[in-house]
């Protein structure tokens, strides 16, 4: 990047001594917000539009501007565009660029806004794009989801409360349980969208413009859903993006949620699953080593947005009105967890893809630890045993089914009998896998027929 | 809180020995979650109600079961309910109580749920109304707000930019910023409802339950929008806590802002304002000292708020599937950050009733800091120059009223004309405050025509 | 808490209308305060002493201070001492019954003094005495673990990287890790006693005092040492609070990691370990459960803290000097924060005593992930072979193993000379657990004698 | 970056299928960890010589690879090192770079230790150097700070609590607070470089090494204080880079402190400083402007090093020993926060030497908030009336003042006897400026005398 010891053009004026490097490395914004570009330059053509609309810019003038600004983003999309650290950000980049093509026309187009109003345009224009990435990866990564749980809707697994087996569930099952998380990250994101989707622009650099402007008109031609409402709070108001960012962070922990179990299960203690090799790294040391690199890595990224989320929160406790140059730190946390969120997503829809499940080991586990010591109880309650009663008459049956080594349903009957009289010979039904499954049969329990069901619904909500 | 030696009922029947007294102090919820009790007798009789309308509970059970309850409920709203930390959570006190009172009626309660189900419901009911009064509180201050707005849609005061006079906004205008803000707030905190208020009974431990539930019944009774579709997703999902104290951090980072200004201006050197003497205290020490204690605990209790949505964040982070008792920590942020909102969102309502403007010294203020450079910027444009050559004119206009201490408005016209010709003597009509106000006339500029259509459509929106 | 409609005395004279009483709820803050009681009083005899001391306080008012606080003392230690809202603080509740007490006497003790030195002051006694007590829960718990490890300094387990075996370890040398970090955390506490151990008192207000205070004998007397040097950082600062908080944040992260291994290896899939029965509580619903509470609960207080630690740091961000009411709200986080740290400490030390090791299925898992596989590669390499080679040739022949269902050490010699000709009988010896735990024998590695020579360190640390 | 399809060479043995190219980008360090590459380098140069000490690598080994290490130490210093993201990071880059330039002695050379321990010593002698940069900066400060200080050691200014004056102090007197707190961040840092700078290497995977290895002489090669006692701490502790960035979030909050200030002060309402030139910035609508930008971001960025601690704590919450692919999100948050702090601190101490103070505007604000209020209440208790009773007095008499617009120094003294008869006509001296500085004359307190003595005290602890 670019730098010389000539002052900026856009504010020089009343100064007498130059912004020092350090300074000027410190204060620029360029080397994050190029990346705006795009929506910068959207941005100025609809303003322009709008400007022409209200007869304040010449139809000359706007026809140059369109011009100039076509051909710049030819130039920065092939990567020829040369950012320039003296001029700050990629507003007065662009800007100077357009001028140097085209003359005074481009000097007029800053008629009517102020950085503070055409940089809040800018971010929202980038954010409503994300998000709509965001949202396709969501239900990328749901439709894996969908696919993995049709193909293991009978599969028996451990349901594990506190890590110890608590009753037997289906992996179709558990994986939809990410489907509903999922489900609800897609909505607020919607919601958030709403509220980023508001037209800023006009508000200037904090109260308006004495220039007849046509805020409805540029809104019109952005696509934005509504103009705001108010010019102080309009450039002041970084909401959207740590509302954004408590959205993301709620999408990243669910994913470290799931990539919490999938290290688990591949940890050859479970050795529930695999995962393909494209997705897993060796030891430069330990030879033998397969590494479930990705999902640790989703679950440490976990940490960075909950980070970014802090950071923005910080940024704007206590910051009076209106735009203060604090503000300017908005952009970096939320172009990583933009960039985070979409890689995120993007690796995590392919890698449910290579999943392998193992439903041996998966059966193994769940014969080990009294699964079925519920339907037990709910046998006894069936039978009149009020429920706490049930419960104290299982417990000493675990108790000394344990001590034996043996799970419930290798008691005898006549072991059975001498914790309750209730129990009779259709008490073993009760005591299988298949019978605690097929006996979870309501709307979102995990008997296989609910589960089947619950998938063609989730098909139909993506 | 009693204790006794007595192992509690609910599950010893596996254990051999008893809980320490300080692992029962450590893990027991009941000292701050006897708050749900109210919301857990409700649950508790939809439930019951639910069970007898499927057949699994007699119309004597249930008779029993409600009469109970109400004198339960008498007893809790009294404060006579005696909480004990031997049974551990609200849930078990009052099933306990319950039997007491009722006999083997009460123990057939927990027929079909579990306290994994039971407690997510019973959060959800207090999120629930905690929420519609936190949107009552949210509208008494955006009322308070619109109220000194009208009082002052014409009171002149310098907008700040970077803490710079920037340019003349009116204090009706800016105190909408805030109405703004808040009316965000009143729209989250409405998304989140939506997701807050869907039922996870019938999830029961984490699978479901054999017994033939009727969920939809359940969330009719107790005015849930929707039933929960996984049943392991249902017990282990926080997101509502989340997502509702990340909404709350963001109103708190909206008052602390205010606050900030506030506290601004009621300093000496501002004295924009004063804030009623019931907000203030005074000093042990310096007996001169009014101070601004309200904003500035509001300002410091945004850290608690943010604090509490990093504890809740961090709580969920990387936790395997289903319920584990890492959950309980939800409660303790959640509720205090519901304590903090509704108690400082009352507050505010009342002390923006209690303020008093001083017009003269903002007055004052705005006159010194060339607010009216843009205008003079937009007089020259309007003449045909080039916005970024007109900029470059006005800076070196004010750095020569600067150096003689006058403002624009007080150099002469042949000062003005030095530094462009195009100035002519309709200039000074742009240079005076009320001139640059007028001018801001467009849909959210702070011309106050403006600010008073702002004020009928923020009425309307309440 | 009793409050009256009668304002409060300390700093009423200058205004107009009582405090409302939401606001003095709000403000107030004696509800969490009254815990400073004992080191406020402390404060006030050493404060009292030196006033008499260097001549501004009589003896016969000293002694009337002494012995009121004296009765004071032991009505708040008995319970038996009525705090008041109205009264705001500990300060003013102690200070108005000392009065009550001992007539004008009392009202001289705030001679030189300001509440703002003095609650830096109470904070910084009763930090003191917290990290005195956090320090000996550490030391309790490193005490525990060198007790565990002693036991089993050569029971072998795998040595896992990713949650995949990596290489054999011993169950001893794993637990020396966490003695580590416990170790680091006790240096923490340290470092952080020495710059929470000086004295405010004598900042007043923020300014100093016109009277001829001696603040080293007051130092002095309340075992400070040191006195801090500038009076508006004095009052000012909560650095102090903030460090202690980022200390405790580690010990309880460390403690999470601890924690999540025993949830870990209490699994069934694992079988590690089991912990006593009274850390652990079952199900309401399922009989068979024992459930790890305490290590979820201490998880998932992890939270709690890092959450406190935000707190203050965004209470402090972009504060003025010197004190602003802000500060009020570093007790709570601080105080739960010590409250936290303290039970974990105790119940953790006394837990591990409680671990039920179960080294066979240590071993079993040990066997099931080629875990002696560098041990291959390094034996190669002390053959000749460079290591990136030896490395190649490993990964080789254990996917040949993998895929024939064996370990490396069940190959035959025929077998592993395919991979490599270097490959002589006296491989069989490095590919034992034994074999490969020995060769670790270097200061810091896993050798069984390594591991006892680590913890007679240890021990000498502690 | 290059990168080529085809798999990496440390570990492929095993795979079936190559990283995919997403995976690879989202798995790779080298985008960022190549910044560790002379540490990297010196870790290596320390590990050979090690080895041929113990006579693992022969000494024609030994000079290959010293004098290749030599040669990429200047290219990479030149930028002509071409980074390959197959080869994943830092490590492999340079040993494949290293293996190619001198053969089979580079294949050596990760005998006896694993990218594990490797980059935990890179970073560790990363994060030394970075300290000694961070000391030395806040000493730079430190002495701007006492220089401007001694400049204003009687220049008196307004003492504020909650942002109302309070009582005079000195502008040398308030600097000099900043002083101590940046005292408190060396002694920080300080002790967090002991912690620092112990020797993981050695520790290997995260068992130790086969090999006969000496640690202590790679320590002393390196500069190390000490050895990790135990390999698995050694490979997964983070603690270091969390304690620093607390630290370092200390330091930026102090910052944000006196940038918070300096924004005030520079706000025309106080006029108290004005920042030079090269530390401002104006705007491109308003010509008038010049924005304190140094201090807005310096505030702004306390909440980016907070988001990375609150980033680097999550990230080690409930990981199980001993490495795991999360920890190599640590790198992002540890860089950002060096390069924010030195940044940080390099511009302060320079931006501090460049403030124009006003002492005009500084007396002014002084004389309007009854700065004195104390001074006359600790008049009347030098007369025998007890403090609490004084403070009635004096907070009466400055509410008669206030209502007649005047000062406590210009009501007559019949006026203030009306208050006291204990008042006389040496009440005047106590209630001017220089007077109330003057008995502020102890430790620590504010009057011209210990300031100087305070700067002189300073100078000899920078």
């Amino acid at each position: 990047m670019s730098t010389s010891p000539t002052p900026p053009a856009a504010w020089s004026g009343r100064f007498s001594e130059p912004v020092s490097e350090i300074v000027k490395r410190y204060t620029a914004s360029i080397p994050f917000d190029y990346r705006l570009a795009e929506f910068d330059i959207q941005g100025s053509l609809a303003h322009a539009a709008m400007l022409h609309h209200v007869g304040v810019l010449s139809k000359e003038d706007l026809d140059s501007i369109q011009r100039g600004m076509a051909e710049l983003l030819t130039e920065i999309r092939a990567g020829g565009f040369s950012w320039s650290l003296d001029k700050e950000d990629v507003h007065l980049n662009i800007e100077a660029a357009l001028t140097a093509k085209i003359g005074d026309a481009g000097k007029r187009l800053h008629t009517g806004r102020s950085r503070n109003d055409q940089v809040a345009t800018d971010i929202r224009l980038f954010l409503r794009d994300a998000i709509d990435r965001i949202v396709d990866g969501l239900r990328a990564c749901q439709t894996s989801l969908v696919d993995l749980a049709e193909a293991h809707a009978d599969t028996v697994m451990p349901g594990f409360t506190h890590l110890q087996v608590a009753q037997p569930v289906t992996f179709g099952h558990h994986l939809l349980a990410y489907f509903e998380m999922l489900a609800r990250d897609a909505e607020r994101m919607a919601d958030c969208r709403r509220r980023v989707n508001r037209l800023p622009l006009g508000a200037a650099a904090l109260a308006g413009t004495s220039y007849p402007i046509d805020r409805q008109f540029v809104a019109d031609q952005l696509g934005f859903d509504a103009v705001c409402e108010n010019s102080l709070d309009a450039v002041s108001d970084r909401d959207f993006a740590i509302e954004f960012t408590a959205a993301a962070a709620l999408v990243m922990t669910h994913l470290s949620r799931l990539s919490e179990e999938l290290i688990l299960w591949m940890s050859p203690r479970f050795g529930f699953i695999d995962l393909a090799d494209r997705f897993c790294t060796g030891s430069s040391i330990m030879p033998q080593k397969k590494n479930p690199d990705v999902p640790e890595l989703v679950r440490g990224k976990t940490g960075r947005v909950n980070g970014h989320l802090v950071a923005l929160l910080t940024l704007m406790k206590g910051q009076p009105l209106a735009y203060n140059k604090d503000n300017q730190e908005d952009k970096e946390p939320l172009f990583d967890t933009v960039d985070t969120l979409t890689d995120t997503l993007t690796i995590y829809a392919d890698m449910l893809t290579g999943v392998t499940v193992k439903p041996d080991a998966m059966r193994a586990a769940v014969m080990q630890g009294f699964a079925t010591a519920t339907d037990l109880a709910d046998y006894l309650v069936k039978k009149g045993v009020p429920f706490r009663d049930a419960h104290e008459v299982v417990a000493r049956a675990v108790r000394a089914a344990d001590s034996s080594g043996r799970d419930l349903a290798e008691l005898s009957l006549d072991e059975l009998q001498a914790f309750s009289t209730m129990i009779a010979d259709d008490v073993y039904a009760v005591l299988t896998l298949e019978g605690s499954l097929a006996a979870r049969n309501h709307f979102g329990g995990t008997a296989p027929v609910q589960v089947r069901a619950a998938i063609a619904r989730a098909r139909r909500r993506i």
